[in-house]
Parts: structure tokens; sequence; C-alpha cells
């Protein structure tokens, strides 16, 4: 039993309708954008696509991700349409007290990745692909995708990636309606002009009118049948198609339909379109297979690491152990390189659980919008390259947050103590960068056994985290009884006559811990603290030190002085009325030894006892 | 004349030995992938570019840009032979007493941008190729790729843009050695697999061996001849060519040989390949053209914005007439866009100077990677679009930071108050993005009379910059006699009896107004700060502020708590142990009206009375 070509027609036109209705109802939103994509959904949805409509996070449902966010209205259209909620729901389109907001995100239940920046969806796509795989589900990726956003590069990251894992699972549609928001695409309706930029990438590519329900049918029909590689079908469409006044006119980009006549008509206009008695018998059939439900195994089980105190270790080599061990642990843990796996030990996980690990060359932007689709979908993804490349990504993290995803960063060869290659491989920002999204945990070690417990910690605890690692080694300083909550830090040094609280993490730890002696010998006493925990940060202790040592707090970081742990010791002492002083490198740095920088920069021991004594002087 | 064949090869080789000697001296860094590039660099240094060799920034010199920045030290060693500095040189790479870093800088006279974060170069080429155009050189862009890199995305639109704008005076070379530098490449040396795609992007597209001098002539030639398209040279290539143990060989990336017997014998069997007496007698044909020198316009004589006081309107829309009328004065000024002219007002730009105005579509890397390249080659570029889609192109405001570019960002549509469209839309992050760039000037008006004035200033700085735009119109409260030096501020209200001091920028400033209206019927006064410049903040007037408050001061701003106003305004006062209390917003918002959103995370006057009677209370 199938949907009959007449009731797709129909679906198609109340997806239109619904489109505009819903749209005018708020005053703002996208119409034409969904009137050319509306028999692609219409196919998909009631015709191509097997998934169970009562329950739409089922595991073996096929996926269907609008990588066109803008055109949100006829995807809610569509699951109105399919029966999970009613359709007089549509009409709260972008108001407050309603998900269903102006751009698609995860607080609906149907909603995968958040979309909105274009070129991110179809990387989300490559990982609802792999996590098929990954739990032996048939489920089927179907992602759409608008012709302007193929000038994003993510897009062809996103083609080579999907060619390198040879995603056969996987069908990209793009609307191919030639306009773009302030003017024409780039290539218009050139069709064969798009094709074979696809068929140079190694895509199945079909062309296809956007409008014709059986060749669409036909097309993604083929691209079941195509093995090893991954299918695009390039839908030419009309944007605004239904509407005469509008259908492939420039300037209405973004523009809803004015409430009384000019909505009135176009709803009039396309009902017209209704075949039939218009009734509207769809049918969706149920998945394809069904997987067996991811293990949760218990962490509280896990053997601690075998570091000892004094070994000489990087968090970085520490972190790819750990991460190891996880990945040995639980089966929802995967990891995602791009092309540094040997020197941020990633490698260590590919060696122990290779059919997770995922190469991405050196695509960042993918490797990414590929963990956000494979979170989506359960599993617990590491991206990791050097942090100061995650910024190549910083609004596929942005948008990682909008959809709440359980996505592990982490980011290696962090500040200046990295050394000789120079500043554009120097992380200074990635605290900044990974703090501004909320609820994200923003993690930074100082020493193997923290990190390799932090690892543990960030794969237990649901929602987005980051771990920043150093490329120098380390002693361990930590024995294998110490816990590290996130949100928690470790006092290392005090006593009752503490002149200043000196908060560090990562390689200022042992600067500030040489500072405490030298400091000591001249018979001052500080106290050292290891926030390790830069997001959230461990309030308490913070205040605590900043009045138990007459509110000198001195904050010293391998990262610039915004956005860092400065600022966010800041705002927790600032409760209690107390300002802090902040060390960190404050120009563009060079090349150099990381001992030289770390010193040229402002944020060695030496500094540190200047700071001090200053802070000192200031409270007298 | 030019140079012969025998000396082009010995001129190789000579790049070869230098560039194992300094990788050996500094004991990191990256030999082989200058061994592979070494024909390819001989042959563009010292027979295909016309150069100035004494002076490198000459306008018209044709540019090189190594987009595979790790090659650095055959980049040097190119310099070195061309006579700039003594050979010796080279064997300080790496120290920090020496500009020659491990990854190219601008502090290097021979060098336009920062490469070692790959797939930028290119996209850089583009700019350098677009002023030749605007100032009316003959000068020839060249671009060294590495073929890892073309997996970065933003390679991909540079291809696009590239040939979108006709550039035949850019010629690309991918260094095809099939290495990456933890495995293979994706498509090693299937040169016709990648030459499939630089067709399919339209590029003139040639094969050759990258270790055939004639060869490469001879490509070099005919991409001189290609007229309306770009060429790209694809040259095989093996990584570590001319060390028989190395060559071709996975393993070796990044790593410098051993001092010792392993350099000696590496040097020897490199001297080996000289022919002749090893003489280097080269040939630099000087520029192709002499064009113009920039004028350079006395910006005290522009006439003032006409804005009356009372006027509604968006600063978006101000900060495009600000552009336009810079755009109109100033030559030098070029705009660039990514298909959101119409929202963010750019087209105003357009209008009056459509020569100058470049289109980029939905490409926010290539977008800001040309600005880098045009401001190396003296424009004033102005890249714009969503502000929270500049972090699209993080990375590259990254690199433009270690380049020192003189690059003009803008960000329209920020915070919460754009409404309805929806987080995905929505720049709270921004500022933070923006103030992790030493020496950036951050901007963020209130309303159009400022907004202008601050373009104008923008304009006239030296070095990077970014405005912050609102979508929502705002009165204008600033008259034409204003003004608005980049790191002041404006204080809007004051007292003798101030309770507390709220510092505001752009929609805050409003809501600001609107608490202080409150208190002052309820009989408490309050200090308002529009913090315009928020880096370099006004840190005295804050102060002063902060002193004559008793310490109550807050920040309100419509951007995450992290990185933005808040800290900025807290590391200034806390020079005199000042903290700050800072309205932000501080979860991800969802879709809504403007004003909703402004009262529900937080940021309204209803929210500023609150904090001001809780500040007094505390105070008391």
């Amino acid at each position: 039993m199938s949907t009959s070509l007449s009731a797709l027609q129909n679906a198609a036109t109340q997806l239109r309708i619904d489109s505009v209705r819903s749209t005018t109802a708020a005053g703002t939103g996208h119409p034409t954008t969904c009137l050319s994509a509306a028999d692609i959904v219409a196919t998909l949805f009631f015709d191509e696509m097997r998934f169970d409509a009562k329950n739409p996070r089922d595991p073996d449902n096929d996926r269907f991700i609008l990588s066109k966010g803008h055109a949100a209205p006829v995807l809610y259209a569509a699951w109105a349409a399919a029966g999970l909620f009613p359709r007089e729901e549509l009409l709260k389109l972008r108001q407050i007290g309603s998900d269903l907001e102006g751009h698609p995100t995860p607080r609906l239940s149907f909603v995968d990745v958040a979309t909105g920046s274009l070129g991110q969806g179809i990387c989300a796509a490559i990982g609802t692909a792999l996590n098929a795989r990954r739990i032996g589900s048939a489920y089927r990726t179907y992602v759409l995708c608008g012709d302007g956003e193929m000038a994003e590069g993510s897009v062809w990251e996103a083609a080579d990636v999907a060619l390198l894992h040879k995603l056969d699972n996987l069908c990209g549609i793009i609307d191919v309606n030639g306009l773009g928001q302030s003017q024409d695409t780039q290539f218009g309706h050139e069709m064969e002009l798009i094709a074979a930029r696809w068929r140079a990438f190694g895509w199945h590519t079909m062309v296809a009118d956007g409008h014709d329900i059986p060749a669409l049918q036909k097309a993604f029909a083929e691209a079941r049948a195509t093995k090893g590689r991954p299918s695009m079908v390039l839908a030419r469409t009309l944007k605004g198609k239904g509407l005469a006044a509008i259908e492939g006119k420039s300037g209405w980009h973004g523009k809803a339909l004015k409430k009384g006549e000019e909505a009135d008509a176009a709803v009039a206009e396309l009902q017209k379109r209704m075949t039939g008695d218009a009734k509207l018998e769809l049918t969706i059939e149920g998945p394809r297979s069904k997987s067996r439900p991811d293990a949760r195994p218990d962490y509280s089980k896990m053997p601690a690491p075998a570091y000892a105190k004094g070994d000489s270790i990087a968090t970085r080599e520490a972190w790819g152990a750990g991460l190891a061990a996880v990945g040995k642990f639980d089966s929802r843990v995967v990891a995602l390189d791009a092309d540094v796996k040997n020197s941020t030990f990633s490698d260590k996980f590919e060696k122990v659980a290779p059919e997770r690990f995922f190469q991405s060359f050196i695509a960042e932007q993918v490797m990414v919008g590929a963990a956000m689709g494979l979170a989506a979908r359960g599993a617990i993804p590491f991206p990791s390259t050097f942090a100061c490349f995650l910024t190549r990504a910083s609004d596929f993290v942005r948008m990682g947050g909008v959809s709440f995803s359980n996505v592990k960063y982490s980011g290696s060869h962090c500040g200046v103590s990295i050394g000789e290659d120079g500043p554009s491989q120097m992380a200074l920002e990635d605290l900044a960068m990974m703090r501004s999204v909320p609820g994200c945990a923003v993690l930074y070690p100082c020493d193997a056994m923290s990190t390799e417990r932090l690892v543990v910690e960030m794969t237990r605890r649901e929602g987005m985290a980051y771990m920043r690692t150093s490329r120098p080694k380390t002693p361990v300083i930590y024995g294998p009884d110490e816990t590290f909550p996130i949100g928690g830090s470790k006092v290392l040094r005090q006593s009752d006559s503490d002149t200043a609280t000196v908060i560090a993490a990562g390689v200022t730890v042992f600067e500030s811990l040489k500072a405490y002696d030298q400091l000591k010998s001249e018979g001052i006493s500080i106290r050292v603290i290891d926030a390790y925990s830069v997001q959230p940060i461990d309030a308490k202790t913070m205040l605590d030190a900043a009045k138990a040592t007459r509110g000198n707090v001195i904050t010293v970081e391998d990262h610039y002085a915004t956005g860092g742990l400065g600022d966010a010791v800041s705002e927790a002492v600032a409760e209690g009325g107390f300002a802090v002083r902040r060390l960190a490198v404050r120009e563009i740095p060079r090349s150099g030894q990381p001992d030289e920088l770390i010193d040229r920069y402002g944020i060695s021991a030496r500094h540190i006892v200047d700071a001090v004594r200053r802070a000192a002087g200031a409270s007298r």
C-alpha cells in the first residue's frame, strides 16, 4: 500500500497552504522557499521515507534534515500532516510560547540538529548516516539543501567525507530554485553545471524537475539502489511555486504575505490545485529494521588511570589514553579526527575501536557537523584537532549549542606553550569560544591523572563539553584517589596566613607552584588553586579563597585576557564584591621556545610573584 | 634575458639544502613539504614571477602566497636567494629573536597574510587579485597550496568566487605530494580525479610533474595566456623529494632531520644534484606595470551625517549609509557581502561604488579571506554579514589578527533583539570573538549618528575593527556636534547622588534610559553610560563612575555573559578594586518578539531597575 499520486499532489498543496497561512499569521518568515520545496517534502514524507510518525525519536526511523532551515514552516506542516500534532498549532509559528521557532531546533522531537546557518545540515547528515552503521540499522538519511548554500565550503567538505565513508544510506536533495536572498544564485538554473560538481566529487548525481512527483520518486528509488556512494538529487524548482504572481521572482525572499486580501487570495489560488476530493489519504510505512538499543555501561566500574605521581606526560597524550579507555568501555563513544590524530593522540582510540573512528581529513566543519548528527542519534562523539583549528568550526559549535548537542570537543596544542610553531598554531581564544555556549562544560586539566578522570566525567555528563589540552609534558601531581567533578577545583596550597589567591589551570598551575615556592622562601604564603573546570567554575571555592586572602585574587592563564579563566573567576567572585587581577597573553605572540614565550607574554612564575607582591603591597 | 634551466635546477637544490639546514638548526619544522615544493618555488621566483626583489612591498610586484604555510623555510630560502637578506639568517628559523617564524607572518615584508591555518591563503589570493583591478595594476597572484588542504571547504569557496570574478590574474598551484600529516591524503596521486574537481569548478586546470621545471614553465605560460578565468596547476610531487630514504614516504611530516650525521648526509646528497659549476645566476624581472599610488583623502573634510534627534533608524541601516559615505570619499574602501546586502544595507555601498563591491554569495570564509588579501595591498575592506555568521569565518578572523590585517568587519542582527527568526540568527558571542583579537577595536553603537561617526573612525584608524549593529529601529539621541573617538564613551545621565552606574551599549542603552526614568520617579538616581567602544573600553570613565557610585557597577548587554561588555568593564574597574554585576543572556534563547525576548532573557528596563535596587540595598 502506498500513497497515491493525487494524494501526494494534494499533500504538497496542503504544505504550501500551511506554509503561507503560518507565516502570514506570524507576520514574518519565509513562505516562498517552502513553496519551492513542497513537492520534494511531500514525496519524501509520504512516499519515500519510512518512519514511525507517532514516535519521531525511534532510533530506526529514516532521518530528514532540513539543511535549508529557513523553510521550517514546510517541515512543521509535514509533521502536522503526518499526524504528530494538530494543524492549528502551525498558526503559533514563531510565537514565544511555541516550539515552532523561526528555524528548526531540537526542542522539537522530530529535529535532530538546529539549522538556519546554511551548509550545516548536510554535515550533520553525514553523522546520522554514520550512526546507522554504528547501531546496525537500515535507516536512511535524507537531507534537503538550498542551492544558495552550495556556496558554503562546508557543503564540499561534506561531499568529500560522504564519499570517503561510501555513505550509500545518504541521499541529498538540492532545491535549485535559482534565487538567493539578495539576488540570483551564482549558477541559477544551470543544472548541468551544478551536476558536474557533484559528479566530480564522486556522488551519484541525478537531475529532476522538483515539481514532478513521479520524477522525484524515480530519483529517490535510484538513490536507494545505488551502492558504495552517496546520491544527490538536483531538483529544479521555482521559488514561490504555485503562486503565479510570485513564482520564480526576485524580491520575495523572507517576506510573509500580508494578512487579509494578499494571503487570502494566495490560499484560494493554492486551493484550486487540489485534485479529486482534496482528501489526503497518506500512508507512511514504518522503519526498515529494528536495531538493539544502546547499552549504557556502569562507569563506576571503570578502572583508575595508571599514572604515578611525578610521571611526565602531556595532557594531550593522557586525553588520548582516556578517550581510548572510554571507547573500549562504551560502544556509544565515537571519535572524529581532522588529520592530526598522531599529534592529538586520538590515534590511541583508533587502535582500540577503528570502526568507530572517523577520519575527516583537514575539514573541521564537517568533523563537528558530523559529530552533531552522531550525537543526535545516541552516539557520544569526540571530535578533536588542534584547539586553534576548532575555531574553523566556530559556527558549528555555536549551532551545536542551539541544538543542545551531546558533543565532547577536545582541542590540543593550546596557548603559547606550544612554542616554535608560532601564533597560527596557538589557541588563545578557545576558552572564550567554548564558554560562549550556555551550559558547555569547559575543562582545562594540568596533569595526566586529572585529564583521564575528566574524560570520563565529560563522557558521563549529558551535554556539550570541551577539554583543552597542552603540548608540553607536565608532571603528574594527583594520585589515583582524587576525584575531579565538573564544577570543582583543587586547592593545591593554602595556609591561614595567605596573602593572595592565585588561580591557574593547565601549564600555569606549575608556574604558580614555582611562584609559591619562591614566595615561601621569602616568607610570603599564597593560596594556589587548580581551576580545572573553567565552566562551570567552582564559585564557592573561589569566593572563599577571595575572602580568606583579603580580596587579592590573581588569575593566570595561557590564553588571551578576554573570555577565559580570568573572566570566569571575575564573575564568580563579583558576588562577594571582589575584583580580579588577570595575568594573560595580551598581544599576538611569535615563535620561540615554550619557556621563553611563557615568560615573554607575562604568565610565568616571575610575573605571578610580581603580581602577588603588588597585590600584597596595595592591600597593606 | 632569463634564468637558465640549470640555474633554476640549482636554485631548487639550494632551496632544498637551505630548508634542511634551517629546520635542523631549529630542531623543529617541516623540511619534507619544502622539498616537494622546491622546484615549483624556484620556477616561480626565478623565472615566472616579476617583482622588485629589493622592495617586496612594491604595489606592482607579482604576489606569492604560501597557502601551505608549514613550508615556510622554502619561502624564506627563496627570498634569501633573491637577495633580500643573507642566507645565514635562515639558520635563525623559529628563534624568538627572528621574524623567520614557524609559519609566515606579515612581520616579514614579503608576506601578505599569515598562513599556517590551511585553506586560507587561496582565499587571501582572491583579495590580492581583486586589488590588482582596483589599482589598475598588471601584477599577477600566485598561490601555492598543499593537496591536504583541498579538504578545507574554504578552498572551494575560493574556487567559486575566483570564477565569479573571472580572475585570470590568479594562478593556483597545488603541490600534490599525496601525503597528509597522519596518513595518505584522500586522493593520493590520482591527478585526474583531482583535476576533475577543478575543471567542474570552472578553472583552467593543468596537470604537470612538479619536479619538471620546463613542464612547470609551460603550465605557468599557459595560465598567463588564459583569459576570463583563473588557472590551476596540479603539480605531482614527492614529499621529501631529493632524499632517497625519505621521498614519498609516510612518517616524516613535521620532522626536522637530526643535527650531525643525519642532516649532514642529507645535505651532501642534495649537493650532488647541483649541475655545472653550481652557480646561481638568477634573473628576476621587475614589475609588469606601474600603478598610481592610492590617494589618502582628508577625513576632516567629510560632511556630517544628516540625522535629527528623534529620527528612528536601525544602526544596521546607518552603518550602510556610513559605508556608502566613506566609499564615495575614499577609493581604498571596498565592501564584501555574503548575499545579505539587503539586510545589512551594504547595498547602499554597492549603489555608489559597484566596481568596489564584491559579492561572495553565502561563503563567509572566502569573504573574510579575500578582505585580508585586499587589506594587505592597501585597500580598506569592509566584509559584512549577520554577526552570527561571522563566526563561520572565526579562524580567518583569528588569522587576520595574526596578520595585523587592516580589515573592518561588521555584523548585523546581533542579539535576541532580532526577534522571531530565533537563536540560529542571533549573534550572542560576537563581542567575545572579536575582543579575542589583540588590538581589534570593537564598536557597538546605539543610534544612527554614533554609528555613522564610528564608521568614519574605524576607516581612518589603521588596524582591525569590528562594528556590531542591531536590527530594530532606535531613536537618534546624539546631535551632529558630538564626537565618538574609539576608546571613548558617553555619560548620558549623571548627578552627584547617583546610587549605581549602569553601563550599556546598543539596544540596552534605551532600556537603561527607561530604567533611569522609572527609578528617578521613585527618587533614585543612577548614572547611565553608553559604552559604544567595547574595546578599547573607556577605562577612566568607567573607573570614575564606579568610584562615584560606591562601586555599584551594573552592565547590561544583548550578548551572552561571557567575553562581552560585562567582562570588558570588569577588567577596567578591577584596577580600582571594583566588581561588576552583569546582566546578559544566559541561556539558549528562542523565537519571539524583540521586546518579549529582551525581557525574558533578563536585559530589559525592569531587570535593570531590580539590579539597581539590589545593589543599592547591598551597599547601604
